[in-house]
């Protein structure tokens, strides 16, 4: 058991300050109150236990919900703001949610035939007679994300009070932890990376301070002005603040801790243009299904160790499936406190462990100091400003298209986005490639859509026919 | 499941330092490697889960078998180096150990009969084969250290790998944790106040500053000139902290923290006077059935809440028994994940929580902002330099001897050591005090010898003839 962690924050440091959102802010109290009063308002929707989905831009008023919801321990699916309609139609009949909470403003990217309640209507309802639990198992699940695999079917993943708080407990054994911090939530809250800030948040007793959209030059205002201690971030989102810190001739201020720079590996130069503006970045590997970080790079390792993820956070183990020797590649598994003890929904059936070990998929190494190296990713995943895109699920929508026989998808190098995925079909029939961006925008996120379309003869097979996605990109 | 803590961190920080101790230093992977082949000579007396008792001043030696039972799994016993021959006898009985491992210095104040193997013969033991466990369940005991109760008969507690980490975890989230955090140790190692030092250590990666013994011109050089970050005191330590400050008209240096003073509440003037030499000071309230602190009050706080334990750790929780209600008495309970699971030997059975709630005994309330304040302790308790006297143990004594009928002992004020017992007997036959003293010093350690023997006609008893140990002190 553990306690609520709400109302124990607010009753250990009732005054400091939980959440900061432009010139506004709240201290752990307030959240707790609002958080309180909304819990009462979804019960009136929902039960304890039952799932909600939400859909919102990162918002106070998303931040309340998502407390509320936890003061209420209904689980919540937080659903991707750039999905497209069909998209969010599979998340939600999936989890089977109770209620859909939406922002008003994200109203029109759902499908048409869901019950929903906005924000504001919420906002309207009288408060139900509900019983706020005191403390929570660990295996409660808090949150569910979905993350898709080698089928290209998403699966919902369950993150739990005890995946959440092993998770930020590493990660302050790791970063330190102190009275001061303020971490910079520029990601989306719907990702791991932007939820768990809130988790640490209420952990430590931590400031958020929240923009609902990423801004690299309110950014920088912040780390140069010593007004954050810390920052999560992408790639494509470092090399727009390292131009906006080189532009503006500024550093970062002693009180800047660590800039977070996960969802995938960041290039030698960003480094080293980081070390110029005194900008500690720390690397890391981690993914939905370990509820944030599970290794780390350290930034006064940054140059010494290119391109390697790090090492494990401290209640956290990584091996290489089949070998204990140095640069030998194999699946990363991973183990700890921080795994998810598995999936909703269709796949609520399926393990996602192995004696405890959460084969990941991806291919790595690691080296005689025992640092881990990624060396491809699980499924042949692209990921694209930060974004997981899964050749399958892409695969799968071209070939429902009558006149595609054979669909390949690879990703290919991008200076903005890290990466971008290319698709390569068989026809039936012939096709444009208008057509089948048409095509695909009904079924996919935007940042999904390959950036090219070719057309040809055959695709790339190994003996048992299965499709080579590494060698598609020789077709070239 | 954890990973084996100091395997874990010799893998992740095996440069960083891990022991201070005179003018040498260890780091965590020196310290592993020495504990690895310490462990594999151990392995020839001991087996894993079997119990070893220790018995040995605060020194390197120590900190590397401690480490090296660890590595093996076998629970330590920890021995208060200020014990009686007659009360290690009971404890080494008690808690039937395969070995009692002891420094050479020590080895006069054993029991005679006892069979012992000194670190020096150990040292030279050759190693035995032995799987060293990469993973520790949570429940494995590491630690057992004895506490009397309201019986007089000490109880050994077990404290498991997940009463530790939860405890330094949640002083974590309390005290904040940084890479520089060194925290000076002249608290026993044998008491929870000094072991839990190592156990955080272990995993914040911090460096332990050991001293054999306390020693306060040391102390202030370490805290003036910014060595350490962290010391752990009792009242009678933190006074000559404070005098040595002033006489060498120095302050706490910036880079340090908290000095963390339990062992019973603070007098207000040592409060005022560690404010001017800007030392922060932060009371807890902790026991040996908690592995250390539970609650603890801010520094920022110290002069508002003058005599209040402050708020319970993250992870813990606090209740007063029978009353939500603020400013009522009653007896404090504690719940979280440091709470003990049981004790050894012939209270193996007893039961030590009720619904998870640990009973402490300690008689006290919570005021209207939810701040601790402990009005009486456990059994009348007595806190004598930090260590803990419990009345029943010496009355038990009082009354083995052949001339006394009745007695009953009580703590009094004392300005160096916070209180000492006194003793009240009813004579059968006359007795001179010397003759008591004479008596008491065979079976009792120094600190719990009365200070004076009062002989009288009779104690104040209840109505159902229990002791009023309170009204004893209105008998001078």
């Amino acid at each position: 058991m553990q306690p609520n962690w709400i109302k124990q924050r607010a009753y250990l440091t009732p005054n400091r300050i939980g959440l900061r959102f432009g010139g506004e802010s709240w201290t752990f109290q307030q959240l707790h109150e609002e958080a309180l009063h909304k819990a009462k308002q979804l019960a009136t929707l929902v039960k304890r236990g039952e799932r909600v989905a939400i859909f919102a831009p990162s918002t106070p008023a998303l931040v309340k919900v998502i407390y509320g919801c936890m003061h209420l321990q209904a689980e919540m699916v937080l659903l991707n703001g750039r999905l497209s309609a069909a998209e969010l139609a599979y998340q939600i009949e999936d989890a089977q949610v109770a209620v859909v909470l939406v922002a008003a403003s994200e109203m029109h990217k759902l499908p048409q035939n869901i019950k929903v309640v906005t924000f504001e209507q919420l906002a309207e309802l009288d408060e139900a007679q509900v019983e706020i639990a005191g403390e929570w198992h660990e295996e409660q699940t808090i949150s569910i994300m979905y993350t898709s695999g080698t089928t290209g079917f998403p699966k919902g993943v369950r993150q739990t009070v005890q995946n959440h708080s092993m998770s930020a407990i590493s990660s302050a054994l790791n970063l330190g932890v102190t009275e001061q911090d303020v971490w910079l939530c520029t990601v989306p809250i719907f990702h791991i990376s932007g939820f768990s800030i809130l988790m640490r948040s209420l952990l430590y007793g931590a400031t958020v301070c929240l923009y609902e959209k990423f801004d690299a030059q309110a950014c920088v205002r912040e780390i140069a002005e010593g007004d954050v201690t810390n920052i999560s971030l992408v790639s494509v989102m470092l090399e727009r603040v390292l131009s906006e810190m080189e532009r503006l001739q500024v550093q970062a201020h002693p009180r800047f801790k660590a800039a977070l720079a996960g969802g995938g590996s960041i290039p030698v130069d960003y480094l080293q243009r980081a070390a110029k503006v005194q900008l500690p970045v720390v690397q890391t590997y981690g993914m939905t299904e370990t509820s944030s970080q599970t290794a780390t790079l350290t930034s006064a390792d940054a140059l010494r160790k290119i391109g390697s993820a790090g090492k494990p956070l401290f209640f956290n183990e990584i091996r290489i499936s089949g070998t204990n020797q140095p640069f030998t590649e194999g699946e990363i598994c991973i183990r700890g406190p921080h795994v998810t003890p598995g999936y909703i929904g269709r796949f609520a059936e399926r393990v996602s462990t192995e004696n405890g070990w959460l084969l990941t998929g991806d291919i790595g190494y690691v080296d005689d100091e025992g640092y881990l190296y990624v060396v491809d990713r699980r499924a042949d995943l692209i990921i694209s400003g930060g974004e997981n895109v899964y050749p399958a699920e892409i695969e799968n929508v071209l070939l429902a298209h009558p006149y595609v026989l054979e669909a390949g998808v690879c990703g290919v190098t991008d200076e903005k986005w890290g990466q971008v995925p290319l698709a390569f079909i068989v026809c039936k029939q012939a096709i444009t490639e208008d057509e089948l961006r048409a095509f695909c925008q009904q079924k996919l996120a935007s940042y999904k859509l390959p950036k090219h379309f070719y057309c040809v003869a055959s695709l790339p097979r190994n003996g048992s026919n299965k499709l080579l996605r590494r060698k598609l990109i020789e077709l070239l």
